[in-house]
Order: C-alpha cells, then sequence, then structure tokens
C-alpha cells in the first residue's frame, strides 16, 4: 500500500549543496513508509540529450537508461528537488528528465526548490510547472522552497530548523493525496462506462 | 456520475472572438453529458480585486461573488478558457480567477489557449500553469491550443474545422480521467488508514 | 538632462501595502534629480481593457487614458512596482500596462517587485520580464525585490532599514545608464550610415 | 563600425534541424557586414556545468572556455537560437550560456526560437526572457519564431520561404539599434557628470 516514488536531483557541482536538500526529502518519504529512490545526476553520468529512452528499441538503451527506466516506470510519483540557475530550471535536472516521456504518465509530482540566498529558488519552480505537466506529470500545488540551503540541514539532510519537519510532513500528505487517488484511477479499467486504461494512455503517448 | 464543470473566459472586449472557443468547449461538455457553466465578465462586471470572496462573512459578499461562488463550489474541475495580452494571462480572467481559491482546491482545472494569430496564445499557458497549481487546482497535462480563434469557430462555437472534434474529445477524455479519480479520492475520508478528506482541505487553506 | 520617469503601481486593494514601495522608488527618482511621475490604478479607474489608447482617433480617448498618455508618451524609462497573486502579475497593473504599446518603444523598464511574505514577489517577475519585453520596453537586467513590504517602509514610503538606500541607488544608477544609451540612440537619425529613428520606430510598431 | 555577434545554438541531438535556423541567422548577420562566430555546443563540448569560466585563474579554464571567452568578451551582441523541450529551453543551450555572466552584461541579446511543430518555440522565449535578463544581456523586444523549422531551410540555411528574409532584416535591425546604442554608452566613460564605465560594471558584476 505504500508509495513508489523517485526523487531527481539537479547538480553535478563539484560544491553541490542541494544535495542535502534531496537527502532530507529522501529520509522524509522512508520514514512515511514509502519506497523510495534517488536520481542524482553525477551517479548516472548521462550525456546532453541526444536519443530519449523510447527512441531505443526495447532492452537496447544505455545502461544508464535502462536503471532509470527501472526506477522511474513503476513510480507512483515523482520529487524534483531543483536548484535556480539564472532564474530557471538547472540543465543538468531538465537533461535527466528530458530523456523520459510516457514514463511519467497519469502520475503527480512535486517540487522541492532550493538556493543559496533568500528566495529558496521559487523562480525556478515557474518553469519547472510548465515543464512538469508537458511531461505529463503535472506538479501539486503546494511547493516546498528552501532558502539557504547550505545551512539549512547537515551533510545527511538533517534539518537545522525545526520547522522543515512540519512543512514536510503537510507538502509529503499532499503529495500522497494525489498519488493514492492517481494510482486507483490508473488501476480501474472503465471510467463512465467506458473503458479508459491502457487506451488514455496510449492516445496521450501519441500526442 | 457526470461531472460539474465551470467554464471561465477572460475577455471583456466589445471585438472579443474569443467567446467563440468559450462556446464550442462548453457545448462540448454539455455533449458529453456533464452539467457545466460558463463563468463570463462580461456578465459578472467584477471590479478589479479588492476583497475575495474567502474575506467576506458568509453570505455577506457582493451579489456577483456569490452566484460565481454557487456555481464555484460543488464544481468538480475547471476549464479556463485564456486569450494572450502580450506574452501572458489576461488581466480580466486572472482578475476573475483572483476572487477564489479554496474553492477550487483538491480539483483539476484544464487550459484551453486561443490567439488571433498563428500561435495559439501558447505563452499565455506558461502563466496560467504556475498560477492555477498555486490556486490548488493544478492543470491537467494537455493543452488545447486555437490559432486564429476568429476563423476556427462560428459564433455559436461550432468549428468550421473537424479535427476540433476529435482534439476536444482527447482533451476532455483527460480532465473527466483526473475529474473522477480526484473526485474519487475527496469523498473518501481515509487515506492509508489515516484520515484525509477535510482535514486535508483545511490544512491547505491555511498554506 | 534629467530623465523623465514613470512609476506604475499596480494594486487598488484598501488594504494595499505595495504602495509604500512605490513612493519609496518614487522619491529615490526625485531625489536624483529626475521628473518622475506615479501612475496608481486608484486615481486613473480604468475599466478592464476594451479599447487601447491607439485604437482611438487622437484625442477622443476616455479622459484618464488622455492623462496617461500625456505621462508616458515623453517618458525616458519606466519602474514597475509589481506584487505578486497567485505567482503572477496583478492583474490592475497589468491591465494599466496594456492599455499602451508603441508608446513604451524604445526605452528601458525597471522591475520592483515585493510580497508580504519572504520572497519578495520575484515570480512576478518571471511573467513581467516576458510582458515588458513585448511590449517594446525590455526590462534591464537588475530586480529590486522587497519582502514583507508592510514592514520594509513607513507610509511615505521612508526605509526601515537602511540597506534599501544602497539597493535603490545600484538599481537606479543601472536604469539611469539604460535610459541615457537608448535615449542617446532615439536622438540620432543615423545609424550605420542608413536613416534609423523614426522609420525603426514605426516599422515596429507594425510588427 | 560593423559589430561583434555570437550566435549561441543549443542542441546536440543526432537529427537536429535547428541547426539551419543557426546558419540562417549567422549568414544574415555576415550579409549585413558583421563579424559573427557561431557557438556550436556540439563543437564545445562542454560538460554539465560545474565550474564558471570567472571561478578559474585567468588562464586555467579548460580550452574549450578560453576558445568560448575570446568570442564572448569582445562582442557587442548575443542571438540566440533556441529550440523548445518540453516547453522551456533546452538543457545544451541553457548550459552553454550558464558558464559565463560579467562576459555578458552591458550588451543586448536576440531570440531566434524555433519547432517541429506549428508554434515556433515561442514557449521557450518565456524562460529565455528572464533567464538572458538576469544574465546581463536584457533580450531585445522582437523575437524571431520558426515553426517547422525542418522545412523552413535547407541545410545550409537557406529559406525556403522568402518571407523569412524580410522577417531578419526586422529582427536585425532591431538587434543592431540596441547593440550600437549600448555600445555607444559603454565607451563614455561618464554619465550625467559622473562616471559610469568600468565602475558600473564591476558593481553589476558583484550583483
Amino acid at each position: 500500500m505504500a508509495l513508489r516514488l523517485v526523487v531527481f536531483y539537479g547538480s553535478v557541482r563539484s560544491e553541490r549543496q542541494g544535495i542535502r536538500a534531496a537527502r532530507f526529502i529522501l529520509n522524509k518519504c522512508r520514514e512515511r513508509g514509502h519506497e523510495v529512490a534517488l536520481i542524482d545526476p553525477v551517479e548516472y553520468q548521462l550525456p546532453l540529450l541526444d536519443k530519449m529512452y523510447k527512441e531505443y528499441e526495447p532492452g537496447r538503451a544505455p545502461e544508464a537508461l535502462q536503471r532509470m527506466a527501472r526506477i522511474i516506470i513503476p513510480a507512483d510519483g515523482y520529487v524534483v528537488v531543483s536548484g535556480e540557475y539564472n532564474h530557471t530550471v538547472p540543465p543538468a535536472l531538465a537533461n535527466l528528465l528530458d530523456h523520459f516521456l510516457e514514463e511519467y504518465f497519469w502520475k503527480p509530482s512535486a517540487i522541492v526548490c532550493y538556493s543559496a540566498g533568500a528566495f529558496g529558488g521559487v523562480r525556478a519552480s515557474i518553469a519547472l510547472r510548465a515543464m512538469l505537466a508537458e511531461m505529463g506529470m503535472s506538479s501539486i500545488p503546494s511547493v516546498l522552497p528552501i532558502p539557504t540551503v547550505q545551512h539549512a540541514f547537515d551533510d545527511e539532510g538533517r534539518p537545522t530548523d525545526e520547522v522543515y519537519h512540519k512543512r514536510a510532513a503537510r507538502f509529503l500528505d499532499e503529495l500522497e493525496w494525489y498519488a493514492y487517488a492517481l494510482r486507483e484511477a490508473r488501476k480501474s479499467p472503465c471510467v463512465r462506462g467506458e473503458c479508459a486504461g491502457e487506451q488514455l494512455v496510449s492516445s496521450a503517448g501519441a500526442k
């Protein structure tokens, strides 16, 4: 009954601090009993997009994409942990996400954004709203912004300020609500007396 | 079992053409057996936002807001029909929507955008993605863009090109899927053995 | 040699606080010796856009638009003081700006954004970047964000924290640089041995 | 007196078509007598951002960054040729641009956007507006959108439809106007009787 979740993180900088926010939310998902995996671009080393996962023959995609696919396909929802580069989404994060598409359909996403400064990376969330929706995983209403991320958590992602426990709880309550709602709907083959399930997925796949 | 839907339209210009797109989608919702109402700013004549509906004592909001509330509150989903003014959302549309907030929570929205030119108003959809999500009614992945709206429909909203029947069908299939999924979830008082329903709504109301 | 500047402000709410930020920047422009006017929607009471200024016969636009035009046309630059409603531009502000177009061409704009909360309204600046550029008055790189605006200034726009003097100085240094640069270029009839001035303005007017 | 311009292009896909649009605009700049260079990510092979050019000791940046710097620093203006991935800026393009910052200051940029479909990639221009402005090179008002780019030009960038000659002429007229205006202003050491030039650049560098 627990959810399968994926946390996407998107910086490969040597001095990256946002990884603390990614670990924090990963831990929080785990504490709530969910099965959760982190997709960290440092680990997967994807090149800049040439071909998407779906453009390869089944089983013929590069190993990094195959491993990502095995995590992404069965997931019930996605948490995107984003910094802000020049007021938009970091390329390493967008590049990770861009390799997949239909695999995200009919599931929710949720945005955690962070910055070294005072505004928590909230400007990146504007571009992410459009991007995640176009990818078929519209983001849930609440966003979890984290200003001065370098001070907000320790290396293992433990918050220095108790308030983050409460904020994460509310944020994940909401993600769970959407993830369960859409999972239920994906199960039932028929809506309004007509068959939806697979059919809808494939028509959307062709959009 | 049918849905209750609201179509928001947002131009008050004397020469407005987008009303054709609003009528088209209204008709399509009706043909599919849904109960659907149009909120047209010309009819409601709201002033620029001073106080939101929720800021009035119950029953004391101006009559136009009361009428809107009676339509918006019981709805299962919202279709937003948007032009594009200077690459963003027309103020008359944003102003209509801004008068409400919690009333939209836990329901989906869907974007129809249009323009007199070739690009179908798709730039307005970027700002709408962020706006609708922040309002608690994240938009479904598909968008229905309508270029040269003045030629796409007649005055009653009948399309001049058959392709719009197919596009609307796919778009509304998707909206229905989300609307039924979230409606089911709103009904069930408990998620993961814990009580969600009302409680979640009110905590989100406080965000 | 001083500049002629216009400050646009965009809230008509009874409890509006952003007017303090507008007064602050107005005072700062004046202190620097510029001729500066405030356009406050409460004073002009424009209805939601029906016809733009340019759509009226010369001299036949409603009095409020005529008065605005007399301020906007001779200006060398524009400061837009924006709140953030549902992560985008307040409709009252967009509606003010939307009534004009060619009148802004070949001049710079600059964004001051504010909020009652911690993020200074920076999300509204994303939609404003696109909007102001499309209006022919691309915004200068620096933005002046003001979090908790209700505490940042007194009623007359005097800052409670000295840091705003320094921030405004840097921001207005930059606006002046662009405003003088573009004013010089508007004066010279010829660029690269070819005639630019009027001609460019009118071709752009037709875009 | 001619300008020094840089065209940034941002796809590394094997089947990329946007390179035709990049070649088209490159040729157009050259025909007008400007010195223009193409920065193509395939040629430079930058990794995902770790350190920016300015974070290296002078002369110690990797060779690809040094070569880019030699082109970017003396330029008078930048043309950004952007596709649209999931309604925002392609990561390969953002990644190229993100390696530099102060090097762009006090100069204009201009957006060419393209897509394989009908909307010309105009949604990417929304994120680009914010991004380029934050980078200190606010984009000029006009955008040059190119729908179905694969049919709009041949391999060498020659347009199949004459209209692109006219569109490019108007677009580059405008870019030139801004590039000359800002170049003049960068030259003059003093604005309003006070010293601007270098000083302004360095204070902005610290923003």
